[in-house]
């Protein structure tokens, strides 16, 4: 292998230029790992395209010589979907960094290594609106997005990223060059290609290209943090503000220790809780008349008033809706710097958000380990984390995936699934068989085949062992 | 052929019972149509199965003799999709008729026979809303509706069927049953099965069960037609309106022909209009505060100032309103009544409608065609009814086809499609590879062959004759 690396990191330097093409360890290192646990797998070349035609010309090269490729954006993933788990060549996409806005259209072409941070507030500023806001928006890249389908809190009211793709600029895993649509609102036209590439975790195909649907901007919204004594009427809530015939912006639940890790974590946040509150919900209502919002925010406190709640925090001004996203976005990271843990997505229709998460609990009893539970409850996306804490690292090794694997059975039971938001990529797959039938799964094989006839494009992702 | 479908015949009687297997002409001739052009393609015997089993075993009787089977909905569709071109088994869905609200989730299991607006005001009735509305809802079927991916005239605020169907329950053309995902509103848990289903015209699966999604219904809206002196600025004052801020829930245009045309067809609705009138749009914003509305009608109104126009309409009470809704329904019919015609469906980004417009008219010149064109101006989508009049057949069958691909090769270059609503079933496959090439073909082509290795499942449609 060794040779052959030598040998491909010579025609990879003719395709990118010398500066492009990095063996060292620490560089190596530096891209093997992504948000997901402790893992790093080094590719064992990283290179570096600058277009469409070089990233073509390194898959024609990977097929050539049967070598995993592996595309890499903002290593924000939380499934392991950029990890080099065979070595290999890791593509970082890191320049394809331009965004072009069509206001006329209400559309922008976007490239894929542009920070979704960025792209947003580009948008913003031409008074259009991207609705998609993983809590990683900061270092996340469009490109990560649309691999995963990632959402985000306003998924509730406005979709996740499948919602906002049009059309796709994709190099095949054989080298060949598509578009995978139109740039359309409305397409019947064969099959859908572009859905197939979103969410498919860099496996089908390298996204270099996005044609995105923007929205106009709204102007305004209505924050509001409500405690509540009960973690199990905090979800319940949930579901009665959607049939009280309001759609929120944002609706997110956060267990009590959630929070309480995060204001720890986090500086220049600082609430007092009652001992007694055992979850939060953050609200928010958006739009462009202010009037309709305070109307939509006292529909809501009707609603909660039928529950045990403490009283509600109103955030005035932008200082503090900055602080409590702040606050509601650091909670995986305050989770992660406390101890080692384990992050699940699951996502169940909202009503049974209640049963998800008293099931975990007792799943957490039954195999001895301690959850903190908090995520997009508006659209039945829980995530869970599972503390290793003082856990020893047999129990860890053996009950905790016994116990997680109950936890997607519950998911599926509720008619929920593994992943709402997060990918399968290398940590979930092997669960893929709770959530679907060989049947399915033999499908998904064959279209990877279609695709990628010689596996060397992301190997190893999504799909079980088994397959 | 005839031994062998009376072998069949008897087979079939055996899943479904004798009641439901048909042979005779007039059944055939009748299952033999829907509503594009005049073709009719009779199946060699219509069965109507009862349940998910029956599919299925007349899915692995198919497979095992190596027999055509269309599945057949409400016989709406203007792409040809529903046509046995090759005879065998026309598959009626027409006993899938349940409707199962969930109104804690806010969602629905629907079976795919259920009526577009039958399914739509069992919504309403429970205070939930189904957005998309074809033109032919009172006849057209939800499975029809999944199958073609239909949108209508709420799609440019609301989207079309892809942006509701959370989860759909199909029969293999190999007999076996899988459900594409779950009933979550978020889902990266694998390749998306549901989009790849949605939109594939009964070629890849018969849609048996679908989840959807639901949004609280609404109480208000505001519609208005607006009279344009010019038609090519009705299609500027598409884009004008969404780059005011605002996205309507309806923006239909329709040109003078259409109305002109419809009026002389439709009972009940009456309407003057000055001579120098080229065309209209009709406007709808809708929403839960009427002060909101009048606010938004007023920006809108602004907006048309700018541009030449006679005086606006409002629709004041409910009957009105019906009736231009009415009116703008029934275009299609009345279009079709008047002449024998071609209808395109071409879809575009909504700025490019004035010169897709434009053109239409000048290949229309060249070939010696008059067109009608009319449609879902909101989000691009022009339908473009070429009638036949006085041309001679000659022209029709040599001249038209040439015309039609080079609006299809102006609507491409705009960065549109081919179609945006109706599919490409059985009279546009051969313009497909104006909007794709081999590469996707090949691709689409390969799925189709993994969900359907025999080729038994509606073929003939989509793809050009050469794949």
């Amino acid at each position: 292998m060794q040779d052959n690396i030598s040998h491909i990191v010579s025609k990879l330097t003719a395709i990118t230029g010398t500066e492009y093409v990095f063996t060292d360890m620490a560089t190596r290192t530096h891209y093997g790992h992504d948000e997901t646990e402790d893992y790093n797998f080094p590719p064992a070349v990283v290179v570096k395209p600058g277009n469409t035609e070089e990233v073509a010309a390194i898959m024609r090269l990977a097929n050539e010589y049967k070598i995993p490729v592996v595309p890499i954006g903002g290593r924000t993933g939380l499934s392991g979907g950029a990890l080099s788990i065979y070595g290999g060549i890791g593509l970082s996409m890191e320049r394809f960094t331009k965004i072009a806005i069509d206001e006329k259209n209400l559309q922008a072409t976007v490239e894929p290594a542009v920070i979704t941070q960025v792209f947003r507030e580009a948008a913003f500023e031409k008074g259009l609106f991207y609705p998609p806001d993983p809590s990683s928006q900061g270092s996340c890249t469009i490109g990560g997005n649309v691999a995963e389908n990632a959402g985000g809190a306003r998924a509730l009211k406005y979709g996740v990223t499948k919602d906002y793709v049009l059309n796709l600029e994709v190099v095949l895993p054989t080298g060949e060059v598509i578009w995978t649509g139109a740039n359309t609102l409305k397409n019947s036209t064969g099959y859908n290609l572009t859905q197939l590439m979103v969410g498919s975790e860099g496996t089908l195909g390298i996204i270099t290209k996005i044609v995105m649907k923007l929205l106009p901007k709204n102007n305004y919204n209505v924050l509001m943090l409500v405690p509540f004594y009960k973690a199990s009427q905090a979800c319940e809530a949930v579901a009665e503000i959607f049939r009280a015939g309001i759609v929120p912006s944002a609706l997110e639940f956060m267990e009590r220790d959630a929070i309480d890790w995060t204001l720890k974590y986090v500086e220049g946040v600082s609430l007092t809780i009652k001992d007694e509150v055992e979850a939060h919900l953050l609200i928010e209502v958006d739009g462009n008349y202010p009037d309709v919002l305070f109307s939509e925010a006292e529909k809501i406190m009707g609603v909660l008033e039928q529950f045990d709640i403490d009283e509600i925090l109103f955030a005035d001004t932008e200082e503090q809706k900055n602080a409590l996203w702040k606050m509601r976005r650091a909670v995986g990271e305050a989770v992660k710097s406390n101890s080692v843990y384990k992050e699940e997505d699951t996502v169940v229709p909202r009503y049974e958000l209640p049963r998800l998460l008293q099931g975990i609990k007792a799943i957490g009893k039954k195999y001895g380990f301690h959850s903190v539970c908090y995520g997009h409850a508006g659209d039945g996306n829980l995530h869970v984390n599972i503390i290793k804490g003082n856990m020893s690292d047999e129990n860890w090794t053996t009950e905790v995936p016994k116990g997680i694997r109950e936890i997607f059975e519950l998911t599926v039971s509720l008619k929920g699934t593994l992943s709402g938001e997060h990918g399968i990529g290398y940590v979930q797959k092997n669960y893929m068989d709770i959530a679907f039938g060989p049947t399915q799964l033999q499908l998904m094989k064959s279209i990877k085949t279609i695709f990628d006839p010689n596996n060397i494009l992301n190997p190893g992702k999504i799909l079980p062992d088994s397959y």
